[in-house]
């Protein structure tokens, strides 16, 4: 993939905070890559960096509309159309994390044929995978779960990897979605895999490395989602994690997207996690609690933290706001 | 799809019976709808069926090849290009069940179109799907899963359909795989969906039915296969079965495919698909063991299912042997 920078970073006019994660993790995490946001009308929602229009954004060196809003489909509407267009037409290659390929959409592939702009699908794998083979690698390999979609796992695999390596530990970041593709330039977008393939996928995601190499692998869904559990457990198997990190939003009150679902508890999914983790490596182990506390004070997130810790016997903290030593002791 | 038949059913050199299932199935179900195998030197397996040449089964009338082995990556071997082509040009359409698609053979899309035959992947899902939403559906549902890949999970649900229906029972078979499809002419490949939306195509295969009304939906995988849990998992929250039965094949030493994988017991399958299954229906019930005893004698067959049964609590029957009236009762 060759996406060329600096992006601009389409929102749409979303409202739910959730739904801009691919413009908020690009705009958290490599903000020097990015002029600015593009919002419409009704847009309620920011990233933190300024709002421009696709004129402005060309001014400042935009050469990518990233389109930053997700949905769960994964559909682009077209009502965006004449945005795209109108980004195409200024100089602008046009990056995607939805399951929608850009060239779906004739007046797109037309456009971007005719002015020689590259439409960019980042989340639909261009290599073939074989089915996994259950065989053991070697190197160590970190996974992060959660109770649902949403809840920071790659927030805390990227903030894990960059506390190994300023703790001198040889560690590589490992993205499976769209927006840590989008962030570290490489990866496989999990759910988009054919279904036969998804363990195959995981499993050439983190190939043999030397034995004290730390692959920090961004977990997707949640086992306990009805639906994408199958993406979850596909991850984790082909991952054989030795260790796992649970990701927990606070003041969730069902899964994502799911009003009637009711939410797991903590230790159900510790327990579920690890016995299922342990069909391709036998001594993987919950290691520590990731807990998305945005929802509530510092000092409340503190002493929920602590709470946490206590009924699980897990360190626990909140990476954005916290020390990861806890965790990082607890791996080594 | 337009399959037309009858069929010559190719099974290539293979000496695996279980990797020539595609052709067995079509055999065994639908044997009306073939007029023959195609077998290459070396080939030491057999659907039963008559062994002819394609110009013979042309001679017989057959107007589809049928691809009738399968292999872990579904792939298509060049070797098997020339045949192919031999009966595309003797006026036969194509039909596999394979991952590769037949139009990405240059030479064979070149062949069809000139000839004007159908190049027909049956494994190929045409629809796009949603993600699931975990809705509880009205009908009843019974999914069959399995200890492992390739224990009789179609041949089970068939079984169960016809006992069904045989008892005034209203029942559909809803294939998941290609060898189902082939014999009840629709379904979805589940493990050829995107994984983002197994669960959601697993919701779409079995809609809202009459409250008396059965689905019989065919399993896929096992949640104890390293390569394919997810997909399992997947079917299994977006079917949201009221009853399960827990197929398992005697005398197997490892997982299919991965000799370094030991077995699940019987009684951990059962207990772990009950459990996942409650997360998108509470009431879900292992409720029988189909036994594939195909490698012991009729004497030991019953003997074993007794002490399934009594280990387990559980009716156990071999459907191909024994009547399905143990499993049936437990249903109603």
């Amino acid at each position: 993939m060759n996406i060329r920078t600096p992006y601009l970073l389409f929102i749409g006019d979303a409202s739910d905070p959730l739904s801009i994660k691919m413009a908020k993790s690009a705009a958290d995490w490599s903000p020097e890559k990015c002029v600015g946001e593009l919002a419409m009308p009704g847009c309620s929602v920011s990233t933190g960096l300024p709002r421009l229009s696709i004129e402005d954004a060309v001014e400042r060196g935009a050469k990518s509309l990233v389109l930053g809003f997700a949905n769960s489909g994964g559909t682009i509407d077209e009502k965006w159309l004449p945005t795209i267009l109108h980004a195409l037409n200024l100089g602008m290659d046009i990056v995607s994390g939805l399951h929608d390929k850009l060239e779906e959409f004739s007046p797109l592939k037309e456009a971007a044929s005719r002015l020689q702009r590259q439409l960019i699908n980042i989340r639909h794998p261009k290599e073939k995978f074989r089915t996994a083979n259950g065989v053991k690698r070697t190197g160590k390999r970190l996974l992060t779960v959660g109770t649902d979609c949403s809840v920071g796992k790659m927030y805390t695999s990227l903030s894990l990897t960059k506390a190994l390596r300023d703790n001198g530990v040889d560690a590589t970041f490992r993205a499976t979605g769209q927006c840590g593709i989008l962030v570290s330039g490489s990866g496989i977008a999990i759910d988009c895999v054919v279904a036969d393939f998804i363990s195959g996928a995981a499993e050439s995601l983190s190939p043999n490395a030397p034995a004290s190499h730390w692959d920090i692998i961004e977990g997707q869904g949640s086992l306990s989602h009805p639906a994408f559990a199958g993406v979850s457990l596909g991850l984790l198997h082909g991952s054989q994690p030795d260790a796992l990190v649970v990701c927990h939003a606070l003041n969730r009150t069902h899964m994502r997207g799911l009003p009637h679902q009711a939410f797991p508890t903590l230790q159900d999914t510790i327990a579920m996690n690890e016995m299922q983790a342990r069909l391709t490596n036998p001594s993987a182990k919950v290691i520590g609690v990731s807990l998305n506390s945005s929802s509530v004070s510092e000092e409340e997130a503190l002493s929920v933290c602590a709470a946490i810790s206590r009924e699980t016997g897990l360190p626990c903290i909140d990476p954005m706001r916290h020390e990861l030593t806890p965790i990082l002791e607890a791996l080594v």
